[in-house]
Formats: structure tokens, C-alpha cells, sequence
């Protein structure tokens, strides 16, 4: 199975918050972009591998700035790195300014896709090949990523995560 | 301001799963899973506090076992724990079998959602008091994600997460 | 085939009004709320007979008091009693005030659902057990109204609607 | 306040069923068609008083033939009667058929709906003229439902209910 | 194939404009308008043709004037002529007046469906026989329409299109 | 007002076609995909001259191939030339092979958008400079069709259309 590179999986939408997406407070739900960000991590997944792919997990969705009704939202994800059958994604949302149009970054997201045949099960996909500077480093840190996601599913023990040892015993 | 009861935070909803809400394989898509999860979470949050209530982090979602057209999913949101202005919300999403109606845990989210007043600000919202086992156990292990979360976002030294260094430590 | 308690068919939602759930005057729209008592009254007679269950009839859906955007609603439904392949059951919702997040009832509806096999033909359900006092008393109702519902539908001459007679002979 | 005559009040609507409005049968769901029932009620009572309206009641729903996916479905709504503030509005729902074009009546509907001033309190609508003999025929029937809506709320004694008590009495 | 009139062929939908229809200036967009002509449109073609029935172009859409938020808006459908697999239709959009209910003209599409078997391949329909000056207005017009289009897609020469040429050389 | 370069007005979007989007033959309907050009078209303009704008005309739209349930597509929109107001937007979409991930061109569409301020009156943009071939191309077309679009809505004399008579003349 040949390689893809990182730059190969990226995927982008842009949306307009319309009236029904917002809260009380007139910002965009948190709930919206959870599923805006599913939607397009599964096209990155789906470059990557071109197989069917399903949602694992999501981890690290963080809302620090609240999106307001009417903004112009681009979500940009891409594949961070590629296990056996699973591939991890980031999603980074960004907000443009109305009068400047400048962007600024408002969220971020870790997802787990996992690639599968007609039945369901898992399958085999192609390594990634992370090339920029930021590439290589969420490709590195995907693997402390995995390790706390089989800890914290009691799947692994804390003892044998040598890679997030080393976070903590330095 | 009146400490709260766990069990007062507990919030329900059951849906149906739609053909609009499945994948090419017939399954509930996690996009739409992960928006259900946000919108009960949130009214289990109001609860709490009585408050408008804002998403503020999404983690630990996992998607073990497919959901297929037209089952019948009920999700139930609880306050795990609760901080100055922000809350830790456990969302457990159960299937029920067509033929026998025993129903079987398919999944599990935290969600964390902040407390604010009409310009968005955080506000305090009153202690949570776990009672039964489940309760005390994720009402204990909230602290150590929260740490894990600010280690994450890099807004804390590993060496200042008391709680979680006991786990690698042992 | 077995009987079943009133309590077992027990099913319950919770919703947030949102934008597009309302009316010029800010309230959820009366045309919402009927289809989502649609769906949890399905979830509580398939819950009775575990077999795919169909829309029959709708009636007594009163609207008393406005419910306002962002309120949180709470429907629940339960099987009020069985007939031979026909089951009525009671959706009541209630909303919860914002400040003390007391509850108070503001809608009523009775559906009735029919089971049906893959053909869509109509199939035995099991009979339903009243227990509470508002369980009796809605299970003795639901014969009345179903004469009734007979007559309207001219299948039943009025004379022979003993039960619903007595209302207005006495 | 110049009468109306029914004629005036005809609303009517056309809609394709799509995958998302049908249950595991392929069929119309239910709560969908409550959904679209309500709406054009709404335009029909609106053309009578060129007022906000509001759902007071619903009744005498029956799905009688199932709707499947695909077809082409006609609602055409009326006002039947007018009442002080309130409105009667009968929903014919038509099917038609994929090759020979003819339709036929699947469904029906009696929705109440009320004139509301900007704070939602009720507010009088002009009188309705039926002409054809089956708008006199409704119009007659109408009194007969409102009797029988205030007893079954215990808003009227049946004994006072002389309308409704003839059909019985005879 | 027996003809067919263009008045058989008109198909009515009536719409309230709900929040999420809008904009930022509280009016209708013009991407939700131009989905609700579409499927009133295919309504059109299907009762033209009885044949399952594809969008193939769009033309001529104009906004002209807003639509406000809880509007009245209906959609008149209607065939304007019909080629060998292929149908023209006018769709034309009404907004009521809410006090007056008088209703005034806010938009027209040019859309052109193709009727096709199952396999997705163009079948016959029938001829169309406009009766009404519009009618035969638009019938006229549609000739002139098509030469353009195939002229613009490259698929006629403009000296071909002799109905169109009259246009520019009177 | 500085003019503004084509490229800075390209705005993306990918989607997955999903059950509710689709027809009877399994294909995307026209109607969603025409709501979906619109949106990021809007999203282009708004880059180009950051206002509220708001659909003015749409032609040209054509569907030459149909998209299946499930496929990716990928909507491009980038403004050919501004006016005084108004900005005219190519929409290209694409979508991608499942295999091979190859896309091909299935549709193109032109809409025009035009700048309003707070009260919906028109407001000037900035020009737009074209730079690539394509962009030259279609900068250059736009005075064509403006001039088309003038005399089909009867506001401009075919004689006065100097650009386009040549088309024909020649």
C-alpha cells in the first residue's frame, strides 16, 4: 500500500452560521460544530484511505471563543497520522472577521476514523508521510495520544505507555 | 449558593434513528451522535446551575459498536462534578434491542460546559455532591482529566499534576 | 402472549426549542411539538409490543399555554392501554421554569399506534396492566373514546356505544 | 368585522416524500405529516384574519392508507367555522397516483387555531360564510366538536352539551 | 403520447418563511428559494410526464424584492413546453400581503427537468398545448431559450439558432 | 476602494451527499444542490467586498451528470467580475472518484449577488482584477450576460447590446 503524504488528505468547508445553529446568546451550538467537524474529518479520512470510514473517537475539542450569528467558518482537517486501520485527524476551525476579513483560529479537534469493509470490520490503510514542521509534530504526538486513549479505556496499562511516561517522569 | 445532588442533574432523551442520520453502511453517523450528546448534556448542565450554559470541551468519545437505522437510542446526561464556573458532564448513550428490549451500553462522552451570564462571562455555579458509586468514581476522576486538559493545552506543568503523575508513578 | 405493566412502556425526551422551532411571537410552533410527540408515543408503543408500529390516529392535543424559545421540554409517553393490534397512549409534556427549573405541565395529546408485520398489516400486541390511579383511570377512558372515535368515523352507530352513553344519559 | 366565505381560506400545499420523513416500512412517518398539517392550517387560518395564529387544539387525525416514499402529496386546508377568537380548520390530505395521476384521500385532520394580538392574548376574527354543501356540512359538525372538546376538558357538563346530546338522545 | 395541457400540468405550493430561511437582514435567502422551486417544479414535470423526472438547468431566477421573516409565500409551478425527453417550466413566486392578504409577484425561475427511466436514461414525453396568452407567451419564448442555452454550452452555432438571431438582427 | 484579485474570492466546500439529499434514483437532488451553490457563493462575494450580500439572479446552472448517495463534492465559487453593486460568481463542482479519488467537473453554475447596506439599499464594491486565463475568460463573458440578462427582463433593447450582437452578427 503506497504512503500518502499529510498534505494530500486536507479537507476544507465553510459554512455561514445560519439562526438555527446558535444558543441563547446568539453564537453557533457546540453541538453543530461537533457534527460540522465529524463531516469533514471523515472526507479527510476518506482521502487517505478511499474505503468507507467511521467515527472511533473525539477527543481534545476545545471552545474558547464563542462564534457569533452570520460569521463565515472554514474547518480545515487533515490526517495526522495512520495506525493499522485507524487514522487520526485534526480539525482546525477558523473565524474570518467581517470588516477585515482576516482569520483567526477558534477551535481544534482530535477524531479517530477507522476504515472498514462492507461488514463493518477494520482494514488495512496506507502510512502517512507528515512533510511541514507542524505536520511532524501532531504525527509524533499521536502516538501519546493513542497510549492515553487505551489507558483511560483500561486497555492498556500506565506502566507499558512508554512515550507518555516520559511526559510525566522528566 | 446550595450544593446540588448528582442524581437532580440527570437528563433523558430517547430518539429514533432516521435515514437521514446514517452513513453508507446504514449506521448512525458520529456527527449526529456527538450533537444529540451535546444538546442533553446541556440541559443536564442547566439543571445544575439554572444558568445559560456554553460547550467548553468535548473529550473521551468513543464509538465502540455501530447503531443501525432505526433503533432506538437513549441517552442519558449526569453532572459529574462540578468547578467555579464549569461543570463535567457524563453522557452514557444506550441501544435497545428490537426483539427483547434489553438495552446495552453503545457509548460514552464527557462533555465540560461553563456557566455565563448575559455577556458570556463565566459565572459560579453551586457544588455537586456524588452519591452512589458511578457517581464518587467519576466525581474523583474528574480532577485528573482536568488536569490532563490544562497539560494538553499546555496552561499547566506535567509536574504540577499531582493527581495524574500517581498514575504513571505507582 | 404476556402482559405488560403501564410503567414498562414509560418513555421520555428532552428537548431544547430552538430557533427554528418557533412562531413570529417567539413560541415553539404547534406543528413541532406534534411530531415530536410523534415520535416519543412511538418509541413507548413499540416499547409495549416490539414490533414496528404505525400512526393511527391523533386527538384531544391541546396547546394551553405558550412555550417560549430556549425552554427545555420534557415529553413523556406511556401506553394507556392495549387493544387487539391498536394501542392509545398519553404524551404529556411539561416545561421546566428557568430560574427554580420547577416543572410545570402544558400540553397533553392522545395518539394511537397500531403494530403491523413487514407487509403492513396489523398484528396482535399484548394486553397492558394499569397500576396508579392515572393509570386506571386513563385505561377505563380509552374505551369511551374509542367508541367515539367510531361513531365520528361512522363505523359504530351511537346507540350501540354503551359505554359512552352513560356519559350522557345520566 | 366583514364575514368571510370559506372559499377565501383555501390553503393549499404540495410536498414530495423523502427518504428523512419515512419510518423502516419506507412509509410517510406520522409526526412529519402533523408537522405539515400544522403549517398549512396556519396559512388557511391566517387568510381568515390576517392575524398571528396559534395551535389551540387538534383532532380527529386518522392515517388511514399508508403514504410511501416518493409520492406526491396535497394538503389543502380550510377554515370550516369561526368562532370568537378561534378558528376550525379542516386539512384534506390527497395521494397521487405515479401513473395515472388521479389522487385520493389519505388523510384528514380538524385543527383549532387562535387570533392572538403581539402578547399572545386572543383577539376576535370575522364570521365565516360556508357555501358548498360540504362547507355547510363542516360548519354544522362544528359546534357538535367544540361541545365535545369543552366536556372532554371538564370546561362543560355533558348534560348542557344539547348538540351533542341529540346524537345520543335519538 | 397523448397531449397534454399546460394547465393540467400546474402544481401549488405555499410556504411561511420560518428563521432559518434567513438572513442576516431578517429576509428569505435565495439558496432556500431556489430548493423550494426545484421540488415544486419536479411536481410539475412529474405531472406532465407521469415518468420519475431529474433537474437539468436552471435560468432566469431573479430576486427582486426581499421576502421577509414569517411570510406567506406561494410557488406556482407550471409547464411551459415540453421537447423530446426534456420540459421547461415556470415557476412563479407570490408573497401575501399580511394585512390585506393581497398578494403581489416576487420572483421566476426557468428551470428544465428531463424525465428519465431506471437507469437514469432521457425517455419521451408527451407534447404540451398551451391554452392561455401567457401560456402561449411562454411556449413561444421557450424555442428562443433553448437555441441560447446550447449556444452558450457550446453545443449550437449562433448561426443555427435562427428563432434567436431574429432577436438581434430586426 | 482598492480592487480586489480573483483568487482572493475562491471560497470551498466539501460535502458528503447524505439519504435526505437524494431523489428516487439515488442521485442528489437539484433543488439541495442549488441551496449549496448559493451559500458558498455568498461566502465568495462577501470576501470580495465584505457586506451584507444577498442573491440577485442565478442562470446557467447545469446538471450534466447526476451524483450518487454518499459521494463527496466539492463546490468552488469565485467572483468573474464586479459591477457597480453586483458581483457575478462562477460556481464549479466537482466530485471525486471513491477508488481513485480522481474529480471530475459535474456542474457549473453563475450567480450574482449584490451588496446591501443595513436598510437592503445597494452599496458599491471594489473591482475585481482577473489574472489567470480562466478568470480573464469569464471576466470578459460577463458583460455578455449582463447585457442577456438586461434584455430578457425587458430592461435593455437587443440593438443596445453591443457585446452580444456580435455573437451573432458575425
Amino acid at each position: 500500500m503506497k504512503p500518502r503524504l499529510a498534505s494530500e488528505t486536507l479537507a476544507i468547508t465553510t459554512k455561514v452560521v445560519l439562526p438555527n445553529d446558535t444558543n441563547t446568546l446568539g453564537n453557533l451550538f457546540g453541538g453543530q460544530l461537533l457534527a460540522w467537524m465529524d463531516e469533514i474529518a471523515s472526507v479527510s479520512a476518506h482521502r487517505h484511505c478511499h474505503r468507507v470510514v467511521v467515527t472511533a473517537n473525539v477527543n481534545n475539542v476545545s471552545f474558547n471563543s464563542p462564534i457569533n450569528h452570520a460569521s463565515i467558518v472554514t474547518l480545515e482537517a487533515k490526517v495526522s497520522r495512520a495506525f493499522n486501520s485507524s487514522m487520526e485527524i485534526f480539525v482546525d476551525v477558523f473565524v474570518e472577521d467581517n470588516i477585515t476579513g482576516r482569520r483567526s483560529k477558534s477551535n481544534e479537534a482530535i477524531y479517530t476514523f477507522v476504515a472498514v469493509d462492507q461488514h463493518g470490520g477494520p482494514i488495512q490503510v496506507p502510512e502517512l508521510i507528515p512533510e511541514t514542521e507542524e505536520e511532524v509534530d501532531r504525527y509524533e504526538g499521536a502516538l501519546r495520544r493513542k497510549q492515553l486513549a487505551l489507558i483511560l479505556a483500561k486497555k492498556m496499562s500506565p506502566k507499558d505507555a512508554t512515550e507518555l511516561r516520559k511526559l510525566f517522569m522528566e
